[in-house]
């Protein structure tokens, strides 16, 4: 009764953290996708990840694999189509406080963002890091690796190119917002 | 000596057999997309084949999958980038030459068909059918689909909707350029 609004607040900001409590960046893009696929907004999925199969065998008629290994995918881990325009990103975190380890990016990766950069699609990364989410576009990404010999990026290039993503219910990560203010301005 | 341009033609056409012979349409169209990759005409793979994993071991500090099974694809297999804009295809083929069976397309691939054309990107089929190859397009699909009953598509109206790709070398199915026909008109 003495401090309505703090508690209030109090209140908002535990069942906010409450609700994605335990979900790792993965499950909050996967959830952030099927929100904007349910609402209609975009049409972007993680893609499965690529197995190489060695051997099968046949249970009541149903094909089960097993035995097969992980493989690395070729391309950015998340693609689809928002407003006509092709999107590819991938997500990325580090528990460094000071600079963004380049050997998270592989080199296949970095070719892929030069190519759908030059296909005119939209690429970026998503990086969590100091307990915020980035995006960094493709295009500040190549910016800094052309120019530099350094292994990793520091955190103060990832805060001044980079657009801050909220964390928030559903979508938990609202991303297709800070595409709208980098690629979308004007439409 | 006597007919030099039966004895050309018909070298140049067992030649061309040969080298695809044995490629069923998946390795085809992995082929064409390897192809446009290399030669940085367009950005399109096939996707992974999704499997939910019921047992993993380590081997030697490597992941090796013990137990998994098939999962169905959300979306359609194949997806990317030509020319800026957002491209996603199924390959589809059937050995009956009247009539092309829509049990072959699941209920979801419509859906992601529809999605996709809402979104403003490019959706398509590429039907295999007496041994020709067709693009129809999602437009022309949803059209049969929601003004018939039939469960299956006439092959005539695969025949006067379609754009045929032509088999050759490399790449194999060349379909960007049926594309260019249907939706690059003039750019």
């Amino acid at each position: 009764m003495k401090y309505p609004n703090s508690i209030n607040k109090t209140y908002t900001k535990i069942n906010v953290s409450h609700s994605n409590r335990g979900m790792n960046l993965e499950d909050m893009l996967n959830k952030s996708n099927k929100y904007y696929l349910d609402n209609d907004m975009a049409v972007i999925y993680k893609k499965p990840t690529p197995i190489g199969i060695v051997d099968v065998s046949y249970n009541d008629h149903h094909k089960v694999i097993k035995k097969a290994y992980f493989k690395e995918q070729s391309t950015l881990d998340y693609n689809g189509l928002y407003k006509g325009k092709y999107i590819e990103f991938d997500a990325k975190e580090t528990l460094s406080k000071t600079s963004f380890p380049l050997s998270n990016i592989h080199e296949h990766q970095t070719k892929q963002i030069r190519a759908v950069i030059k296909h005119q699609g939209i690429a970026f990364l998503l990086i969590k890091m100091n307990e915020k989410y980035f995006i960094l576009t493709g295009e500040d990404y190549l910016s800094f690796i052309d120019n530099n010999d350094r292994k990793s990026i520091p955190y103060s290039y990832i805060e001044e190119k980079g657009y801050i993503v909220e964390e928030k219910y559903n979508p938990p990560l609202d991303y297709l917002k800070g595409l709208e203010n980098i690629y979308y301005k004007g439409e």
